[in-house]
């Protein structure tokens, strides 16, 4: 008789590996690992989200209005509503690669970016090209939650190599050593960086460069920060600094210009070296075309954004995280068994905890939940950035909140913080 | 000593087996298989493109102003710079759920919607949460190339089977029973049809949900082009038709509203037999958190657009696209050596060329690109879609250029055909 073929018997439909892979911390954090706490906390205190890096949820950082009239001149072109090319539109590109060209590197074409849905997306992209499963990348810990989901669902594994807390967070460049092998498809770094709001010094952006030269290894550049860096630090993109490494920066219009819900990004490649030749190139055209590119008509109103928003809103926002960052710095300063990191740049704030002086407390996550429980005070556990006994607070909000977030902090410590004799 | 790790010794960065995989045979037409061509075409002539879909490209097939004005308000509101959830807004996925709930399933409600980047995103999502690498698919030959590249990418086989071109391009049921089997992950149909134009009767929908419930196959269903169907035609929605399967409905404002470059799609989760339960839906949690969700300002739009565009607006467009298919059929009836086929909706048609009766032309490759060099018009070779020996016309161009193309074709079907005796 004929073979018959294995058939299924019902219904059992099961999810991928890659979506059981795509594990993002940060984003769960809120509808999952805390969302028994946040209905059951003390509902007379409002909530203070310290959560989640959206400088749009509170007003105090508005887009500006050159974005605004950008976008809405780009939707009255009616020029906008067709496929562009799937890297992105020609003249934006061009716009890119003018803005974001560095001194120390040949100027990048049009031909050298890739316009992409968000930083996000530049970032999945850059992990998809260069990585396979069973390879690995070297990425920061602590280190943007993002980073474990987008290698997770590619079954490529993820190492963390150690910040140093105590150093400005530096990286530890005898860890990277360690961690890293002939195996190794890449190295990720952050900077300015999410969680730490660190900002690394031209040498240690060399140091890292160096590294990954030694290595053959190229850099996947989160730079999506760039340039929300305090008075008294500077920004160092890693191509400006080094001619020895092949680079991906990514970016966006997120942080800079408050408008993370645009959903806008970009990756530029920069290549000193000649290191991705026509293999990587090839395999961007490709992956792009799975999705064909980012809305056109947000594209199109990036040119008049990159070149006509005005210098002072940039100083102005970064004014406002640098006094909320001041403002938490110096309440949980005095708060007992709390050890605040003062940020250089980003919107972020990373707070060690002493957790042997809080009996209560196994670690960061139960101190977490339970402050939400007590206080309605919502910030995210280190565990999230796989870095244990910190939280961190994000500092988007108006001063009054900062104000009333670390008093009910500084109360919650004061409760549990009980040092054993 | 020390034992030495193995150490790449020199630049040698390879892209991944994803971006060698994701292969878009339409994309890579003009870029790569037609560039040469498209150069060396005799330049005396006007190029007409029909080639892609993009009914933004000639002015004739203009987006609703009812669709400018809500990106516009949208945009004015402020309210939509920030992140959004990662399934898409939820006031947004309401008024999709409530748009397309259909009537014999339970109403859509906004957790069966998920906002994604386009109709390409949908797809996207859909077959990375359904299928592993190693896994198989099934796919309609001739069927859109961008089913080959996602599959591609994620090294999911696909297996093709036939659409009967004489038959109203309905499926060989029998070709997919051959194709079938445990190790099958889901079954993607499209109706109606790039590039066949054709629209499924009731009868044959219900068919293959027959088919993929007695393999307990899901199903994706790319209706991109719902409700685009000439007078005499109906659509229906695997939805609509068949309680017995679970199926990921695609769709998105690309095509029924003429702007696919604002990159806006969805997934309907219609699943009337619970088959999907958390495993799935968590599948699509984890997997949008990888870029947090599709534009939140164009999302905001949806709902204006999906309640107020008026149904002239639609009967417009299909009137307009009903007359360019037949021109193009009634022209090409008459070209030596051509069988056109008259589509009942989408924005394509499909013309079978008697290949044999052109003695200078292997297939329908070399047909297409003389064609080009020769005539400066450009249409794909059935080639791209799986399906040797036709060739596809857009029909989306004002009728004076339509008429020009059916002139230039023709020709040059009069100047190679030639019958041996
Ligand atoms: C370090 C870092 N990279 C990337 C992103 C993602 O940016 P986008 O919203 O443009 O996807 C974030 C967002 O918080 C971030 O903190
Ligand atoms: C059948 C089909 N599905 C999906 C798409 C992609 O649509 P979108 O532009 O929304 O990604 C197209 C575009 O041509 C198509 O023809």
């Amino acid at each position: 008789g004929p073979r018959e073929k294995k058939r299924k018997e019902g219904w059992n439909v099961s999810s991928s590996l890659e979506s059981k892979g795509a594990v993002n911390n940060v984003r769960l954090s809120e509808e999952k690992y805390f969302k028994e706490v946040l209905e059951k906390r003390d509902q007379s205190k409002e909530l203070i989200k310290l959560s989640i890096g959206d400088p749009a949820v509170f007003g105090n950082l508005p887009a500006h209005p050159v974005a605004i009239e950008s976008l809405k001149a780009a939707v009255d072109t009616g020029s906008y509503n067709g496929y562009g090319h799937s890297k992105g539109l020609p003249h934006v590109r061009k716009a890119v690669a003018e803005k974001f060209s560095v001194i120390n590197q040949a100027p990048l074409t049009a031909e050298d970016v890739i316009m992409t849905s968000s930083c996000s997306g530049a970032l999945e992209y850059a992990i998809s090209v260069l990585a396979n499963a069973g390879q690995n990348i070297l990425s920061p810990k602590p280190g943007f939650a993002l980073y474990d989901c987008l290698t997770g669902a590619k079954q490529v594994e993820i190492r963390h190599y150690a910040l140093k807390p105590d150093q400005n967070w530096e990286a530890d460049i005898s860890d990277m050593e360690r961690l890293v092998d002939d195996n190794t498809a890449a190295i990720i770094i952050n900077n300015p960086s999410n969680p730490c709001g660190s900002v690394f010094s031209k040498e240690h952006v060399k140091e890292l460069a160096d590294f990954a030269a030694r290595h053959y290894l190229p850099v996947i550049s989160d730079e999506i920060y760039a340039e929300m860096v305090f008075p008294g630090s500077s920004f160092h993109s890693i191509a400006s600094v080094s001619t020895k490494v092949p680079a991906l920066v990514c970016g966006g219009l997120s942080k800079q210009y408050m408008i993370p819900g645009w959903r806008l990004g970009w990756i530029l490649i920069h290549d000193p070296v000649d290191a991705f030749k026509d293999e990587v190139r090839d395999g961007f055209t490709n992956i792009v075309m799975k999705t064909l590119g980012p809305s056109t008509v947000v594209q199109a109103a990036v040119p008049g954004i990159i070149q006509n928003v005005p210098a002072d809103y940039h100083e102005r926002n970064i004014s406002i995280l640098q006094m909320n960052a001041e403002l938490v710095y110096d309440g949980l300063l005095k708060a007992p068994g709390l050890n605040p990191i003062m940020p250089s740049g980003a919107m972020y704030l990373m707070v060690g905890i002493d957790i042997n002086e809080f009996p209560e407390f196994n670690n960061d996550i139960d101190f977490t939940k339970q402050l939400v429980l007590e206080q309605s005070v919502f910030c995210l556990p280190g565990d999230v950035f796989k870095f244990p006994n910190f939280f961190r607070i994000v500092l988007i909000m108006p001063g009054e909140k900062i104000v009333e977030a670390v008093q009910r902090i500084t109360q919650f410590c004061i409760k549990h913080h009980h040092i054993s004799s």
